[in-house]
């Protein structure tokens, strides 16, 4: 069995690969080069939690351990293989209802693993999940997912809520991290 | 009598709130869900401290306290509420002006008790005011304060320049405070 | 003849400067008053840097020398008496493809120097020569250098590349430094 440390490793560079791929997605949009996917992978992958780390005075997650950057150059060599064409819109909304939720859970953890009251990381786990997207937007020049009249802060202020109360009456990490997904990206999902 | 420390802290606190409300009156503009509200109130209103701090390397000051937090939703409701409809423009520049005058002398203040030499300190002071607006109307989409044809940026740098001068020649940082800060809002209030 | 640690101060100053003129020379298209020149001018030039400085956990290089924002006030006023005019679009592009191939050897080498991996070193140098301009064009609502259909980011990833690479098969910071600039700048040139 997985320890709870190596699954969340790999949950952080799944959402790490699939917010990337948003943001290739939007690179693709105009049609860019490979290297300009690679940049709006990086930047959209790990954005939010950079901006993470960085308020909360941790070691930015990344620059220690490249393997986050190579997560995002693969998602965007994939997208630049195979992701555009029909349905991307779809797609690129799904897949960041899962970055957003895992992202959601991974934020407000490591907020409180450092000593943040249960508020503070609560909004951490909503900057997490949301700042990658907002740079993504502002870059591609999109309406960002701020303005779109769409549930998405809601969905994370949700999922970061239930993950937290449960964390902060004793629930274990693993338990009240899956409530806490499950309602983020439930929610999400009902307004996609 | 209020100590200068506590009243530091509710000039601070005020500032936050009274930024924190031109963010949402910003959602209010396209009426927004209140979950929005709140999030556009946090970012206005802790934005222009918290790249302070992230720049001084000070531990970000809302994250340990989350009253600051607290403050912006509870202006997130009011304006919620009572907010928008006619002058709501009017009141928006006005509050607008208020904060960025208390957050002026706060930044710059800030900046210099930490050791920041005095050209650092004006600048940090600037940016402290004036980053939580340009965050808002970036992720609002509306025209940056930094393009509109209005004496904005002209203003915090003149009330930050009135502050460290006085402070670096000895005078009281209340004085030197209060100096900097009616400055900063008399500057911006010949503009609006 | 100059050692390398001021040789590096005395490029640093000098990419600070030219980049902090772009700035200036994007508020000058809108004909912005002086602070506002000063204001995109420190935007500008310090902006990648801050950013560097700030996720490697590095004190902001500008916090504690002030000269780099000298630096760019000079800048602000050299543009704001001689700068606009015929030509200015393609002086802009000139002194920008300057200061971003400094900054991209600039980043890297300070990245490698407190102990980034290769890779990682590699993304800081191409985020430092290109946040500043980032933002440049965000503020001045002018179309991202990320979103014109030019080669930046790739001028950027091959000057970062050729620096790095050789850096790590132990040429001189000197030689590799010069070539990653060259390789950099000449990329960006071709695209001009």
């Amino acid at each position: 069995m997985l320890s709870l440390a190596t699954s969340l490793l790999w949950l952080d560079l799944a959402a790490v690969a699939v917010f990337g791929a948003t943001g290739a997605l939007a690179a693709a949009r105009r049609k860019h080069d490979i290297v300009t996917f690679g940049f709006f992978a990086a930047l959209t992958g790990v954005g939010g939690g950079t901006l993470r780390d960085v308020l909360i005075d941790a070691p930015v997650f990344w620059v220690g351990r490249p393997t986050y950057l190579v997560a995002c150059v693969v998602a965007a060599i994939v997208i630049w293989f195979v992701g555009w064409g029909q349905g991307r819109e779809r797609v690129l909304n799904w897949l960041d209802a899962l970055g957003m939720a895992a992202y959601t859970v991974v934020g407000a953890l490591k907020a409180l693993s450092l000593g943040a009251p249960p508020l503070s990381a609560i909004v951490m786990g909503i900057m997490t999940s949301t700042f990658g997207g907002i740079i993504r937007d502002v870059l591609a020049e999109q309406p960002s997912i701020l303005l779109r009249r769409e549930i998405y802060v809601t969905a994370a202020l949700a999922g970061a809520v239930v993950f937290v109360g449960l964390h902060q009456i004793g629930i274990a990490p693993a338990i009240a991290g899956s409530a806490g997904f499950a309602t983020a990206f439930g929610v999400r999902a009902g307004a996609i």
